[in-house]
């Protein structure tokens, strides 16, 4: 491999860095534990009272809003400028954009009152905040959202340029943008969609990663990308035939020893 | 099999009905797994400027107040009045009632406010929720209060009559009447009492099994009932003796490898 | 062995005492589950309205304040008030203490305002609760605080001496002080540290271990550390080569097994 998508593995591993959470929790406990595993430091805090002294000290924030309300979106938003003024990258998980009004104008507020690093989510939840039609049913994709790669690709192209951030989009092929570059990454493994937070753990990921990347956060973001994927299919043939529970712990498992050999050996992706 | 309990199933997989939970923070995760365990869609959303907006486009709204506060609270009570008038079912699991006044007032505020479609506790809970002594300690049930399981069949079918819905209460044998028709199940395990959550997970795969029944009700919670007891029965096999961890685990294994041959095999119920 | 701390998990398995806990919502449900591993019932209730009142009625009361907020910094303490008015043992958990100068106030307040059974935590925080710089980065200890053993448990003596209470230290050696007797815990597992809420598991069953104690709150302490610690090595032997997932099962495996001769055998520790 060319580029060091791969080798922020060990970076990440070698600085711990220290992952600030504004998450939901339904899914906080694997968020937590993957952010270990991948060799990073988590901490979740959401009070007002504490949320930008602690994104100040952060290496990376990470903004999930699952289960957002009142109290957190303020949280999250003293968290992000705190985090913006310091140079902290902000990852952003729009869990559940297109599902209820507060989720789309919340969402809106995010990408307008921060500088993100990432924006990660679902197609139909990126669609929502590109300000396209989205067919978010709860906090799922639509299919019908996915069919076609690449207006996926195009999108997210597009969504990147006026952000000014990478864009990633996940499902059957991931898709990353930053409006130069164009990353799509075959790895993965359908089964993923069966447990909850497969999504927000990607986010813990990209997170993670961005803490390491020295300011690269496409590289980040695809190394992040492309562990999950990777991972998922070392759980689904460890575990997948035993079923949901099984393959949770598994994917843990192949985190938890995920290096740089195995991400290279496993890694299937082209430029766009 | 005469009926169409484990037939369920199949709808549930096919349909994957959204699940609209408010639920509390402790067993959240195990929640939204089980119900994509079972084909269902999970979405935890308990902000009152949303909760009424969610609950309006679910399949089933499952109110759970096991960590119950001012907040979701009011939010349960939104989005329950949305869920009834849009003709989608409640499903209400008023966990912990009998322990504190706080929580037998909620239980009673619910049970008068909201049209409930299916009550489910444990005999400790639903006995407080009858207005009868109970003597429930925490969130378990009392073993004094289902001593006898005539005398709770009779108290859940006075009840499922005054409050017009489907009474569940979980126990060694579980319970389901509707004032007509009453079901004993005996499937289960007792170890399923070992983990945090089995109760609430009840509750989760009652509502899933609602959003796919075509408004029986209570042929939906008979389906769920038996199958968290078989699935039990089969985890207890795969992993028991190993702790309970693994039998954690082996229990979204076997919700999620659950299937309709598998549960009219192992089903033993009898008509009451 | 002289002393009776391994047969406390004999008492705690036959009183099953009913543990109140206002904790974080991130390993929230690891501590139901070890408490009930341990043989304890775990109740989770923050609400003001509630706080005080389960806290009267249970046999020990975790305080953690790993996701503080405004308002659970007040149901703590409502609830710690109760608990000292019945002489419920409270088991003070100050996650993060260090980090933000709202977990160093919210410490300090608790400290002050209610009479403590056990103060546990890792040295960073222990050392900010005892008024010294601290390196805390996030939740986690800092390596250069703990780096001289005999200064750590000085440390713990003279402020268990100070604030009347059991002070625990957890870390590659434990440290239990009460200002008289000094206990030195050599079991554990650094793999302990790759999961999330291993310390927060720790103060469940230290809570666990109070709630049946009879009052010395040193034995249960050192009770409840010696079966993290031995429980740890266990998993990491049925399980930590094949990574995180594994090993946190495995985790729970072990609490749920262990007995009094399994302790007795592996327990390892000195006086100090």
């Amino acid at each position: 491999m060319q580029d060091n998508y791969a080798s922020l593995i060990a970076q990440v591993r070698a600085q711990s860095p220290l992952v600030h959470h504004i998450t939901n929790y339904v899914t906080v406990n694997d968020c937590a534990n993957i952010t270990l595993a991948i060799g990073a430091s988590p901490v979740m805090a959401d009070d007002i009272g504490e949320a930008a002294d602690i994104a100040a000290i952060a290496s990376a924030l990470v903004l999930n809003m699952g289960t957002l309300n009142e109290r957190t979106i303020a949280s999250s938003l003293a968290a992000g400028k705190a985090a913006n003024a310091k140079g902290v990258p902000i990852v952003f998980d729009p869990v559940g954009a297109g599902a209820s009004r507060l989720r789309n104008e919340t969402a809106a507020r995010f990408v307008s009152e921060l500088k993100l690093s990432v924006l990660r989510g679902n197609v139909s939840e990126i669609r929502c905040v590109a300000g396209l039609a989205s067919s978010t049913r709860g906090v799922d994709a639509s299919g019908a959202d996915a069919s076609d790669i690449d207006s996926v690709a195009q999108m997210a192209a597009a969504l990147a340029t006026r952000l000014g951030c990478v864009v990633v989009v996940s499902g059957e092929v991931d898709v990353i943008a930053d409006g130069t570059r164009l990353l799509l990454i075959e790895n993965g493994q359908i089964m993923l969609t069966s447990l909850t937070g497969t999504g927000c753990m990607c986010s813990s990921l990209v997170g993670s990663f961005c803490g390491a990347a020295g300011g690269d956060y496409f590289t980040a973001a695809a190394g992040a990308m492309l562990t999950m994927g990777a991972a998922g299919e070392i759980a689904f043939k460890n575990a997948g035939a035993l079923g949901n529970g099984s393959f949770h712990g598994a994917l843990h498992d192949a985190i938890s020893r995920m290096d740089v050999p195995t991400l290279e050996r496993m890694a299937r992706y082209r430029e766009g």
